[in-house]
């Protein structure tokens, strides 16, 4: 994980490091006991006991009898296999690409920034590009790449395969996104929405494991949901489920790049809370409003304030209709906290069906800024044969 | 089928009264060959064969090889089983009680008003009455009345088995509906929301018959939901799930029973078109507006049609939410037909996510204001032990 987008001290951010160090050394190093990688890495025994447990189960490593000064011991090593599936997460603003050998197991990662209203070609250019990078830095060819998983900020429609709105992305309006990226990787892809993987991804890998009816919310530039419902992602009869953003708050509020009046987006996403700064504060990036409110500032605060009061009337809505046992919120505006939760919450207690409120807990997001690419790992995985073997390979991250 | 509850001439409602006719003529007469059916009832030799392998197969007559004037012959007689249940769906203004000895075989039902703001006990000692009437026109006692489906008119908390609002039907409020049913009735209950059972009823054995994502709106005094999501009755983590009711359409609407405001209800529950029809209308029933509407009457199609529009906004965002393939419109308001659908449509297709849109069938309830009690009925037959026999036995509709 990148430092910079992951809470620092969080405990899913201090797990995945360790993970990475671990597997650095065995790249490094080669094959080590359970003391040496201790010593090697600064981790205590018993951190590098669990680590090397979880990365056995998922097949990252491979456990040796061997004897070393003279005493028996175990030696861990690298797992052998080449099999390497890779998740890749569109934004309004980036790409981020990551690489692994199961969706626990990620060997590799990169983000670019990606021009406001990119087209389509150019965006799946650089992930191309930036994948090729990540493969040859551990080591790989593409051709050991063997399932993508894609996820892009908009409703993708299952049947069409296409963004299922003609101006919520308008540089992927009628793209193909499935076939397109298929031809410039040559292995098979599963398109989705970014919040649906997210979702996906932290069911099988963060704090909605478990859970049988739960949402995750994704506030960044825009805002969308996936559900998972009865213990697995919901996409709908068309694959769009989830579309919170564009539910309407006032039949009669500002205009939507979807083409609707009032939607939630219109309150919560960026360019609303932007237009209602730039008065007062000139032009700021989304990334300046975050810093400013927890900075303390009073207007930037305020807008943020209002966009989860607006939320909360929205989530209300969602828990009148579906009673979810949990909600997360995520996206790189969730990390405001309660400058958007409280209020968020308040709206939510008044509006919502009181005993449907009341079974509904609010958690933050485990795996962070990765949800989306770790969700798009897990369905890279769905598409590899059944009984594949995963297996971990070299580390390159520089 | 009370013909005056079903659109004359429906198909359901013509299959639902011939089915009667078979069974009342088997009940009068004694066994009788298809040929001898056909004369006492006037039914066509087709239908009633049709009529008789439907009643074979659900078990609620028996087929018996015979000789009539020489000649080989099959004699049809209503099987001697004696497992009923029944089904009770509370409305705001009425209760209506179905007997059965299978969803699909109702042998008698009957309806009686009920007072606004009626308290619990009144409705279930009421409900309970209609059930004993109908069990004794059976020639039956209530030990043979093995469950009993109850729906009421309000989210109810599968937690605690009681209403999950304190204000939105204030006569049931933090009555256990379950225990005191069973305690008048002495035979498991099973309580859920009307447009659940609606739902349910429509699923198994309506128009939702085969759907994977579909949602049965019932529009009446108030306005609710019920998801099927994946093939089943979707209700949430505490079986609130559907209340699209109480979406919020405008944070600064109407009041509304549930102490939110501008709920969707407000605008197309009873409450608010009435109130918006009393100064150039006087006081009106809802059914008077639905007649007087049908009729031509501006001010009536106007409160309608506005209605509508704002049904339209919920359902865009049940659609943008859910994506599902069906949406069914029930309950009584609903027989006001392009009046409220148009606008509705119109605002559907204006406010929904256009692939979600468009992947979106909508249809006409099939089992009509029967949809809640064939639904009451099918979660009674869940509470029956697996492989109890339901059969069929007298009938005694007057």
């Amino acid at each position: 994980m990148n430092p910079s987008q992951a809470a620092p001290g969080s405990q899913a951010s201090l797990r995945e490091a360790n993970r990475l160090r671990v597997l650095e050394a065995l790249r490094d190093q080669g094959a080590m006991t359970q003391v040496e990688i201790a010593g090697f890495t600064g981790l205590s025994p018993a951190t590098v006991s669990n680590m090397v447990k979880e990365l056995d189960t998922s097949g990252a490593v491979e456990l040796e009898p061997s004897i070393r000064n003279g005493r028996r011991a175990v030696l861990v090593s690298l797992a052998t296999g080449s099999t390497l599936i890779a998740g890749i997460a569109f934004g309004d603003r980036d790409v981020r690409v990551a690489l692994g050998t199961s969706p626990r197991d990620i060997i590799g990662r990169q983000r670019m920034p990606l021009p406001a209203d990119h087209a389509a070609d150019e965006g799946m250019d650089r992930a191309s590009r930036l994948l090729l990078d990540l493969v040859e830095k551990a080591g790989k060819t593409m051709a050991d790449v063997r399932a993508v998983g894609v996820g892009i900020p908009a409703p993708v429609d299952s049947v069409s395969g296409q963004v299922g709105s003609e101006s919520i992305l308008p540089g992927w309006r009628g793209v193909a996104v499935a076939a397109e990226m298929q031809g410039r990787i040559q292995a098979p892809v599963a398109v989705d929405n970014t919040s649906n993987l997210a979702a996906l991804g932290e069911l099988r890998c963060g704090v909605l494991q478990g859970v049988q009816h739960g949402v995750y919310i994704k506030l960044s530039y825009g805002v969308g949901a996936g559900l998972i419902l009865d213990g697995d992602l919901f996409r709908g009869a068309a694959g769009t489920a989830g579309e919170i953003g564009h539910l309407t708050i006032d039949e009669n509020g500002p205009v939507c790049r979807c083409g609707n009046r009032g939607c939630l987006e219109t309150y919560i996403g960026a360019r609303g809370l932007l237009d209602a700064l730039a008065s007062s504060h000139g032009p700021l990036s989304l990334r300046d409003v975050i810093t400013r409110a927890l900075d303390g500032d009073p207007g930037c605060r305020r807008v943020l304030e209002d966009a989860g009061r607006h939320l909360g009337v929205a989530v209300a809505g969602l828990v009148n209709l579906l009673n979810p046992e949990v909600i997360v919120l995520g996206g790189q505006l969730s990390r405001v906290g309660s400058i958007i939760l409280s209020p968020m919450r308040a709206s939510l207690e008044r509006c919502a069906i009181p005993s449907a409120a009341a079974s509904v807990v609010l958690r933050e997001s485990e795996l962070e800024m990765d949800a989306d690419v770790v969700g798009a790992l897990v369905s890279a995985a769905a598409l590899l044969p059944a009984g594949a073997g995963v297996l971990a390979t070299a580390v390159s991250i520089s």
